[in-house]
């Protein structure tokens, strides 16, 4: 299988070589020949070739089998004519990723660090299906110094394809979807409704379903987060929701995600920004990737065992504090990174 | 001074009634004269006339000097053609009522209430100012079966106006302006960033100014609460983040809001919805509501001594838990509002 590693800017390399250690150990430990290669992406690609994602990067990505994506953007490009995330957004374009999975997962050790009360932390297990190449993200804009605007559109299609990913996901989960929206304003949000109800009536009657306003879904994350199975929403809710239950787990340090589309490579990536204050101090928290690494085992190349493995591995250590200092251990990043590849290994 | 009482469905009579039960005490207490009337509004109005606003609603409030909202809606009204709701996106309109402020204020009495724990809620006051009568609320829109687009517009005038009310309100408070946007992905939100460098460059560089991401912000709101003292955003986000602070205070129950324009009367509500499966039985809480009442004494008829009076009287009623059942309390709606009643006069 091919990989594709795009280690981007800030800590993104130091977690990257964390995936990249990860992916050789499971490929010794499990007989696999993994063909890992490099390329340029986000702030490094623009002092690189005056591009966040350069054509050769792409041509990469769209060779290879799975895409994984340490971390772009930094305050050095913040007032750059082209921006790092402006590659984020166009790789999942161009690769068609429009299903972002992010699973919020809580975990007794973590309980602490959470802002949110033990109580309910117990048994959450959320996968928010965040559709990721709609909405208005990529709709069309202008922008002056008087007035601007931004259209939000969505197609039948765009939204029924990221509603039977969920659909299928819920299948092999808890059976339950909730589905948020702004109906009672946004003329998209009743075509979400409409065909939520359509697809679901006709091809999921065996599953729960759920709708919720937006606003009542960023009280419900938190007052009742155990009842959510997967969460399946548009494209800047899904951004902001997601984030907000990042909160559950307690950690940015230990939230993975995969962008999946129909065909072709998916990308895997933390969601943990590229934090440039710790860049190269081996100070970053390598879970979020190696967590990462393991969806990509799992959705990206099929490879559900090797995937459990490198999960448990990184879950152990985390149970034992070999960790770094925001999940209460002692570890820099290549000390963590060690104590998984000694589980796997 | 003339008060227009617009009841609403569900439990807004209830909670209504509560609020004209303050006004009568304040009046008597403080030797005033409030002309207080009502009028048909939201799904009640639908009933009657056809109309989620009335035209005769619509012109007694704009007559009045302050109007204060109970709560619309309901399952009932939820396939009709007309729906309650619309008359309350028409009457900020109508009435030009560009900001919404909803404070978020938390008290170790409803500690135990809110899913965050205790030790991130102490002292948190956070004032957010959402803009109401812009944004993708009121942009056009398109519905079709296979299509749909809502859009977001913004005019430097929109943005201007709501955030000299937000550093206002911080030059009355403890000084800080967090602005909230997406300005990585939205061309509508760099004009509200550009709009806000101005704006405080040019009048307020006395007042400490922080950005956000809206993403950032839903993590941030729940990590470090107390840090922020005035949020001002733009309609949708501050739909949003209005909602996930409600769980700081750990009760809908105890959140007023306001919605101000430049000149004409204000519109004052409590935040949480109309509760249909408990209306009409002595349950609902009327806190929510007093306290608007107050807000409405304060900021519509400018009576900030009258207004202190009101809500010290409702917070010593939760300290002593004169209260409802939502708040760890014994008593019906009435029972509630006449413990707050009996400290005013
Ligand atoms: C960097 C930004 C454009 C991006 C988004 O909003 O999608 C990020 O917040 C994310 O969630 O991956
Ligand atoms: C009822 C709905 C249209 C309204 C809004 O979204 O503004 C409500 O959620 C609110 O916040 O007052």
């Amino acid at each position: 299988a091919k990989i594709v590693l795009l280690p981007g800017d800030g800590i993104g390399p130091e977690v990257t070589q964390a995936a990249k250690a990860a992916f050789d150990a499971i490929a010794q430990r499990f007989g696999h020949d993994f063909l890992i290669s490099q390329a340029l992406m986000g702030g490094a690609a623009i002092d690189a070739t005056g591009e966040p994602l350069p054509a050769a990067t792409l041509a990469a990505c769209q060779e290879a089998d799975a895409v994984f994506l340490g971390a772009v953007g930094g305050p050095k490009w913040d007032k750059s004519e082209k921006r790092p995330e402006q590659g984020l957004l166009a790789i999942r374009k161009a690769l068609g990723l429009y299903a972002n999975l992010r699973p919020a997962v809580t975990h007794p050790a973590l309980y602490d660090a959470s802002p949110i009360k033990a109580d309910r932390l117990k048994d959450v297990d959320i996968m928010v299906a965040r559709e990721l190449t709609g909405g208005i993200y990529f709709g069309e804009k202008q922008e002056g110094s008087e007035a601007a605007w931004d259209r939000c559109a969505y197609s039948a299609e765009e939204i029924d394809r990221v509603l039977h990913q969920a659909a299928r996901l819920a299948r092999s989960r808890r059976g339950k979807v909730t589905m948020v929206d702004k109906a009672n304003v946004l003329a998209t949000s009743r075509l979400w409704r409409r065909r939520t109800e359509a697809v679901f009536a006709e091809h999921y009657p065996d599953l729960e379903l759920e709708f919720l306003l937006v606003d009542a879904a960023a009280m419900h994350l938190l007052s009742r987060p155990a009842s959510f199975d997967v969460l399946v929403t548009e494209n800047l809710f899904g951004d902001i929701l997601t984030d907000e239950a990042a909160m559950l787990v307690g950690s940015l340090g230990m939230l993975p995600s995969a962008s999946l589309g129909d065909s072709g490579p998916g990308l895997f990536e933390p969601c943990h920004g590229s934090a440039p204050d710790i860049a190269g101090q081996d100070k970053a928290n390598p879970f979020a990737a190696m967590l990462s690494a393991a969806m990509l085992l799992e959705l990206g190349l099929g490879l559900g065992e090797e995937a459990q493995v490198l999960k448990d591995a990184v879950y152990a250590c985390l149970e034992a504090r070999q960790c770094t200092a925001d999940l209460g251990g002692k570890l820099g990043t290549q000390g963590a990174t060690a104590a998984v590849l000694a589980r796997i290994l």
